[in-house]
């Protein structure tokens, strides 16, 4: 009997697991998975430390009973892996404090990210990171008052966010000129950043030089802040020290696969946050460790084990996040990277609304569409809006994926009903902006 | 001095008046329009009646004052053309009592839809369509307590929401087996059947017979309803008898105008609801009387005329409305149309959440996708939901358009945050379902 083992049980490693199971009833599938939690995903931390719900289990779409009575997949949860032979086949695994060594025929990787830390300890600085450490890391930061965030990226302004909202005193230190720099360019970045600064203390342009005290004084480079605790918040890194001397690691850090989820060693296949992609606008390597892409490439692995012929198309970097009423988006490159690539590029900005002018209720939305120059090919989305958000991004992202131009884009046919549209939705104004420069309705 | 003349004020006349003018800045253009209104749509009337607003002036996105002074349009309000030569070039406008004559270089026939009527008069029966009849319309319901609706498809169901809004008792009257009949297929059609039917009195599969009274009783085939007044919504039709024997009338019943909304006669256009267009699925000519199919049409012909080179690519037949807080939409085709037109389809139901399990106000959303069996290249999709419908239906029209297949549709790299969707959206579940049979998380 073929035997495969995933290391790793968040969404990849189970959703690849689960579709191995369909394909081959026949094949040996064990999961081993460090915590206690599988196909977790630590999005849902931020509303867990507000305190939107109590019950950890609810970050976890299925139980690990779940899969392994329903979907008769061999989990094992508390099973870190500590090696990994690709040579000799095996993994050694500590279960119980008891190492056991698995032989496996093909194996996924799929490990995820993990907090980029700085260099400082205590017992008052935290990651937030995994649902496992969730219920923990919320009691702590519930008992304190004043509480520093370093990282005014995505985690960083949802921690403000829900922190704020169990009543912290809340200084958010960014390194940035504005927030969310590497999800959105300056002109939308800034209407968020106005956002957040109106309800949230905000150091913006400083600098991280030290955490001392346990985490009790955050030191940069341009003052001193006094806390009871801090949160650090400054990006996630791929989690593959497991197998980097083993396999053929990107340009980006992570795990180099092909399009079939294949790493560079024969019948040993990778996926998830570990993994690196193409980006389908640049055609060059990028790494987007958001749950969705897991999922499908977790798909594709599964898949391709199975004996299907499965393939992934790539990523274009979608990002969504929400702070009090603004639901931000972006998909495809910013300007900033399109310069980074050389790719000349034009831009529109509309401000619209939500439904017509007649309608209660009626909220803000702003538009950023980006083209190529020379192609008039949308290559860029960021949206900032209080409603319609998601599916307007899930559109840019479709389009964008397809190569639509500003004209396709413009002539899709949208719908309207006047409580929740315009006649001309904020895209088509966008798009029509791009290609004959006049904005207006 | 090239002299364009526009014959009908609505969405499609004014959005080609407003590029010529922008593109040809010595063109004379002239519209007339037979009401006081221009720009006008008329989808606010259910929110007017149900009192949402008062203001009539919001009907129209620009006035006719913005129009003549800003844009240097001459527009004439309260002109109804009632002759039109094409061979002789010239238009007779009845203003201020007086006939007019006309002459034109072009021509551009944006007179819009009517309602279809009923063969019953009387002061009590209303057909609500054109925004200037609306405050009149809205006085007189508003003073009645017991109305029967006739018809229940897209504008049936606003009234009826509308006017029970105001304490009205309902009764909708409906021929088909379910509601909005011509959108949605039986499956999605029962969902908001169901929906309506607990709170209006609905009698389906029931055929009018007559109104009498003056509207104070309507006679179907299966009973006889004593009412105040009665609001017949029974579908509508082009407007297009000014013309109708001196231009190629399509298939649809409406004017034939090609990819350049050109007419069959050299220099006259057509644009808007009294026009048709090709079905980008079936490639048959369609009609899709619509406010942003109207704009865009009106669009191309005001580029073209003047003087650029733009092409409309056609209808896919997107559609929204809302009853209560149910939004439904419908893009491309539904299954009943593709067994017209002998496509054999596969189609997957998705009943699923727009927020993440442990993330407060999740709503349920469903969506049904339908792919040619054949290519599985998806050519329909209906939705249902409380939020977040709009988006994603603006997303399928643009799939449909560019003719992804399931697969790709699957790979759509979707946004996730948990206060606005789960972790596999709606429509990638869908997809997933077309293409693999299963379906869950």
């Amino acid at each position: 009997m073929e035997r495969l083992i995933i290391i790793g049980g968040g969404a990849a490693g189970m959703t690849a697991a689960s579709w191995v199971r369909r394909l081959k009833p026949n094949m040996h599938v064990t999961v081993f998975e460090s915590t206690k939690m599988v196909s977790h995903a630590p999005c849902g931390i931020p509303y867990f430390t507000e305190g939107l719900f109590d019950d950890e289990n609810l970050f976890m779409t299925y139980t690990p009973e779940y899969f392994i009575e329903k979907r008769k997949i061999n989990v094992k949860t508390n099973s870190k892996v500590e090696e990994v032979d690709l040579r000799s086949r095996i993994v050694v695994v500590r279960e119980n404090q008891e190492k056991r060594k698995y032989e496996f025929d093909y194996l996924l990787f799929s490990t995820g990210a993990r907090p980029k830390k700085i260099n400082a300890e205590g017992d008052r600085i935290f990651y937030v990171h995994h649902p496992a450490e969730a219920s923990y890391i919320r009691q702590k930061l519930w008992s304190f008052n004043r509480i520093a965030i370093i990282g005014g990226g995505i985690l960083g302004i949802e921690m403000a966010e829900a922190l704020r909202a169990r009543g912290k005193k809340i200084v958010l230190i960014h390194r940035g000129r504005y927030l969310l720099n590497k999800m959105l360019d300056e002109d939308m970045g800034k209407i968020v950043t106005d956002k957040v600064e109106s309800e949230i203390e905000l150091k913006l342009n400083e600098s991280l030089v030290s955490v001392i005290e346990e985490g009790r004084v955050v030191i940069t480079d341009k003052g001193k802040y006094d806390v009871d605790a801090t949160v650090v918040a400054i990006g996630v890194e791929p989690n593959i020290d497991l197998v980097k001397d083993q396999l053929k690691i990107g340009q980006t850090g992570a795990i180099w696969a092909d399009n079939h989820m294949r790493t560079s060693v024969e019948n040993v296949y990778a996926a998830g946050d570990s993994t690196e992609s193409i980006n389908i606008i640049t055609k060059k390597p990028d790494w987007v460790p958001f749950a969705p892409v897991a999922n499908k490439m977790g798909f594709v692995a599964g898949n391709n084990i199975g004996g299907k012929d499965v393939t992934f198309p790539g990523v274009v970097g979608t990002m969504i996040t929400k702070f009090e009423e603004f639901i931000i988006g972006k998909t495809g490159v910013t300007e900033n990277e399109a310069k980074r690539y050389n790719i000349k590029t034009v831009s529109a900005i509309v401000h619209h609304k939500t439904r017509a002018r007649y309608y209660p209720g009626s909220k803000d939305i702003i538009v950023k569409l980006i083209a190529e120059a020379d192609t008039m090919r949308i290559i860029g989305a960021q949206i900032v809006g209080e409603e319609e958000v998601l599916g307007r991004l899930n559109m840019m992202a479709a389009v964008i994926q397809k190569g639509f131009t500003a004209e396709d884009l413009f002539f899709v046919e949208t719908g309207y009903v006047p409580p929740v549209n315009r006649v001309w939705d904020v895209v088509t104004l966008a798009a029509r902006k791009l290609f004959s420069g006049i904005s207006g309705e």
